[in-house]
């Protein structure tokens, strides 16, 4: 018997979230399946990001016990050809039999991307958000640094979560923006930066809360169309009332981009498709 | 009556190409159907670059003429209400009634993508094409520029074609690549390039024959993987003889990403989504 750790890359838009649900396609029904195929076992995950309806992960990680005597760095390959295109497993690796992905301490990246310009593109649709609305990144970027640290981020938390606690640590977050390259083969005359581009909201924390991501995206654009003054931020933050804070932002922008377990290095090491 | 020219960017996946069809669902078919439903009237469209089955478009051209009160520059908003979200257009200008796109001098440029990686990315997978073997982007460009200038490019025009001359001129040519941002958030220590990348063909001309940007890519690609040296494509150039080039590339890695009328400036100027 080993335990085996999968780094696991997928689009979101076709499932129905990470997590196993009945008559539902979700990432775990697929990565089920595909062991099943494999191995003739059925397993069982061991964690995994639950990531929601249409959010995308570079790097989610579940791991799973087998008798098979495929080698563990085998079964990204061995798995990919038993997975639909749109899950990738990019990484496999053994690990000690008593290692519980929820049970040791870890990191977690998520990217919210917004596409701000004045007309959707239908290419990148389902992979941000688009605002047409003009956006400053810079007071998004300035509001976001409120969040720093260890706080209790109630405010930033759906209804319906069950967790103990809402203290959370933000490692880093900030807001930067990407001058589109113009997609018609122009950049501007002036080389101004363009006034449209994709904005990407960037945090990494030791865990998050149900929809806390999306929260403080929805939050982070209403300062950044205007609607809320970039210290507003702290006042959410400290009334600990999911009302105070912006609406909960749509699902596709959202990527999980990296996570690691801080005691076992890096498993991503090689494999990740970027 | 007036005659209106959009501009209109589109994700190719769900379409069998530009070109209307009977029973297939086709970017022009949709276009019809959406002028239709806003004016009350059937039209017929002018021109367009015929993409094919796949291929994407961030501003592909083609114009309609209509009795319509409607000002020629709300057309894009009012079509946009009507058309699928993977069809988005991106502007609308009066043109002079005897404008015609395909009897006026233009240029166009086209971008193939290449994700170079060890895994193929479930993200990008409908808008880039996979290789994991490494290709040398030093060694493709070098290859390209053989094919600047004036020449017969029937070695890079696929049977079934129906044009008189298969000269055309190729402005520009390059082949670039980006350097992923890590999607797990790590860049290489080093600072030396990471070894996978994005790499882009980039081409633009007076007009393109049959699958020719596809078969540009197909040729440079032996190259960069080491099957052809750059000097060979000169060879596959003075062949007049497709059996001499590479295989047609696949289609999701093509985008039209530049399309203009040399006489009547760019229509472009405003409106594109990036």
């Amino acid at each position: 018997m080993k335990r085996v750790l999968l780094t696991v890359a997928y689009d979101g838009t076709s499932y129905h979230g990470f997590q196993i649900q009945k008559n539902a396609p979700t990432i775990a029904g697929e990565l089920l399946r595909a062991i099943r195929d494999l191995t003739g076992c059925d397993a069982e995950l061991l964690g995994g990001s639950r990531t929601d309806a249409g959010v995308h992960a570079f790097s989610n990680k579940t791991a799973f016990d087998t008798d098979s005597p495929i080698e563990a760095d085998k079964f990204a390959y061995a798995l990919n050809a038993r997975l639909p295109e749109d899950i990738r497993v990019t990484a496999s690796r053994e690990v000690p039999g008593d290692f519980h992905p929820l049970r040791v301490p870890s990191r977690k990246t998520y990217e919210y991307r917004i596409l701000n310009t004045e007309f959707p593109d239908p290419v990148s649709r389902l992979h941000t958000v688009h605002v047409h609305v003009p956006l400053d990144d810079a007071r998004m970027d300035e509001a976001s640094k409120y969040l720093l640290g260890e706080h209790d981020f109630a405010s930033f938390c759906s209804a319906g979560s069950q967790v103990e606690s809402t203290v959370r640590t933000i490692h880093e977050i900030g807001v930067s923006k990407e001058p589109l390259r113009d997609r018609s083969g122009r950049m501007r005359r002036d080389g101004k930066r363009s006034p449209s581009g994709l904005l990407i909201i960037r945090v990494t924390g030791n865990g998050f809360l149900y929809n806390m991501v999306r929260i403080i995206a929805g939050t982070l654009m209403e300062v950044g169309r205007g609607a809320m003054e970039p210290e507003e931020v702290l006042a959410v933050l400290e009334a600990h009332d999911r009302d105070k804070a912006g609406p909960t932002a749509p699902p596709q922008g959202l990527f999980l981009v990296r996570y690691e377990f801080t005691d076992i290095g890096n498993p991503l090491e090689k494999g990740a498709p970027f």
